[in-house]
């Protein structure tokens, strides 16, 4: 069992904490307290290491590796020295506010082994960046993201052996934190647990990678301005397992989220969604919808917009001929443009992109409550040729086939 | 340690779950699987009970009783053998769906030592049916609420020497459900843990009742219509802990969560919110916001309308003269028009209604971004005539000084 700090019932103002007084409090405290230190890592290590799993037996995010990271936040001290140890349950109180509270973030990354042979990450700074973001959207204890960054850099090395390099398989990356605070009062959790999981995983949607069919749903709302959809909290995800269960059973395999009176398109899924158009003079737009705090700042998205925009400038995608002209938007689209352009004949593709399951082509949309839907040709490959560009590119770099500063080397 | 089940990670199939066969083959398990079974309860009380602290020492929500009732779901075999073990911390898998997703809901009870000297609980059932409704929002498992309510009375029972029996003071209860599946996709927790925890609480905004201050917030946004704000899912609440934290620092005890295009009024911090306006011909509106999926389904609220409503018809609100007349409403009211209100010397009284809190009067309200205030009145015991009456009457069926089909015993 893993030695996850399990902290002690606070017995003092059992209130909403909402007074000035312990909110000064708290942060006076946390000036004068420990971050995250890397130089501080202690090392236990399992004396008889798991054999690793066959790659073809290998599914998403179902297996986890021999080791873990292991960090904790006290108010008095601050972040503990980091430990890698034995992955294992934890002890949690039941009044812990990650219990009660659903004070839990989460970020997705992946390591691939480099062409070179080097384990590498990709466009990390991102992804420290936004859990930043997402601890300070819960009120949950800071961090100095370099100093996760490295200690992921660093378990990632001790787990080299765990990077499957089959096609479509990477070491999944899942740095957790959540809240441990015990209590049953409303008010931020002070003592708070970070930890980096990795679990060797195939491709999210099993087998070869094929075009999955959305449901578009307007009665149930993933997100909304002023809500948390722009933030990676696990809160947003338990809303989505009913509205997704019920979407299976109309044979759907995702749900395309609508947001707004004009009902216009959101996430796919837990992916980003990207349309493509086709104009009369045979250019291409290229449209997802925009940062407006419903959408997750997506890693990928962010890569397939650099990408397509550096079309149009100095780095044309290879794949896609170097004159192919590419408008790339960020708006909004309601759903009756979308179908608009599918009855003119202009839609050319849909696609969801994430860091689980890269870009995966959609080839078919639910919409209304008449059964009606968008149905789209996705060739033989079923990716269209943007997909399928972008997708080969971002792979590419990735796992280092193509030399990138997106591409971090984590032996260094 | 309590010996909480720990699922080992599921090595199949990681996608979203959302195939149509393994939704099926979820719902012809469950039909076969055992409910909960009151008559299997095993008791494994401890040997060395801990001193029961003295009631003025209580706060809200800080202590817990020596023992906790344990119930786990697994897919197979559905909810175990019951059991009332000592309370500690339980052993959770670090990949475990209540960790990464926030699949976790709660309830909010109180028991009260009855001046009959029966401890008692207030309207149960209405917790039962919406603790079910949570579960179902967030694809967790089924329970029979009778059973589960049968199981909270012995739990009551046998820690029925801390129930405190000060004014203001009661035994908190916290039935908590959470998902136990391991696994990174996002897919229902096929598993899960159900726990009931009680705390012996003293008032939830300590010393003697006074008025709060709200600050009306319309840049953050607690719920929607679509969203999730009208169940009590552990998810709703993380969200509001940033905002919370930044009106404290403008010296406002809680926010006023203001929704849609109009600003219309919803809850109160975690509570339900009234409005009372007075007509010129001396009768008084009573105002709370519709269950328009936005707003808690509190019992509390339930429990105002209900008695306000008796009031016209044949059951007048003791400490309110019987010939008053209430125009009870369940209405949107946009911050504009509660400022219109309270401008032309109409607004009356304006107070919170919960579980935890009861009922607690509001004498300032902060709204703008130029630090315009709503003040109030309250009178020199804090609370206005309304509040004051249904706050009584609510107290005095909980503790069972007013015979009541809403406060039931615990002991048959």
């Amino acid at each position: 069992m893993a030695p996850v700090a399990i902290e002690t019932p606070v017995h003092t103002n059992g209130t909403n904490g909402a007074s000035s007084d312990s909110v000064k409090k708290v942060q006076q405290e946390t000036e004068h307290v420990h971050d995250i230190d890397p130089s501080k890592l202690t090392l236990h290590l399992k004396s008889e290491l798991t054999p690793v799993p066959a790659p073809e037996t290998l599914t998403f995010g179902t297996v986890h590796t021999d080791h873990m990271l292991v960090l904790n936040y006290s108010p008095e001290l601050g972040w503990s020295a980091p430990s890698i140890e034995p992955y294992g349950p934890m002890q949690v109180d039941p009044m812990a506010s990650c219990i009660q509270y659903a004070t839990n973030i989460f970020e997705g990354m992946k390591a691939y082994m480099g062409a070179d042979g080097r384990p590498r990450l990709f466009r990390p700074d991102l992804n420290m960046a936004r859990m930043k973001r997402s601890a300070d959207r819960l009120a949950l204890p800071p961090f100095d993201e370099q100093a996760l960054l490295k200690l992921i850099k660093t378990l990632v090395m001790v787990e080299k052996r765990w990077i499957p390099t089959a096609p479509g398989c990477s070491l999944y990356i899942r740095p957790t934190m959540f809240g441990t605070r015990c209590g049953f009062g409303v008010t931020p959790s002070t003592s708070a647990t970070l930890l980096v999981i990795l679990s060797p995983s195939g491709p999210y949607f099993p087998g070869p990678v094929r075009p999955i069919s959305l449901y578009a749903e307007s009665r149930v709302r993933r997100a909304w301005p002023g809500g948390t959809g722009g933030h990676k909290l696990a809160l947003n995800y338990a809303p989505t397992l009913r509205p997704t269960h019920d979407a299976s059973l109309q044979g759907y395999n995702q749900i395309l989220w609508l947001f707004g009176d004009d009902d216009h398109l959101g996430e796919v899924g837990q992916m980003n969604a990207f349309v493509v158009l086709r104009r009369e003079d045979g250019s291409l737009d290229v449209i997802t919808p925009p940062l407006d705090g419903t959408i997750l700042p997506g890693v990928t998205r962010q890569s397939v917009l650099d990408l397509t925009r550096a079309h149009m400038l100095n780095a044309p995608i290879p794949g896609l001929p170097a004159e192919l002209t590419l408008h790339v938007q960020e708006r909004h689209m309601p759903i009756a443009e979308l179908v608009e352009h599918s009855e003119a004949g202009r839609l050319a593709e849909v696609f969801g992109v994430g860091t689980a399951a890269v870009l995966v082509p959609i080839n078919r949309i639910g919409y209304g409550e008449e059964g009606k839907e968008i149905a789209e040709e996705t060739g033989a490959s079923g990716f269209g040729p943007v997909a399928k560009a972008v997708r080969e590119e971002i792979m590419a770099i990735q796992e280092a086939r193509r030399t990138h500063v997106w591409s971090v080397p984590c032996d260094e």
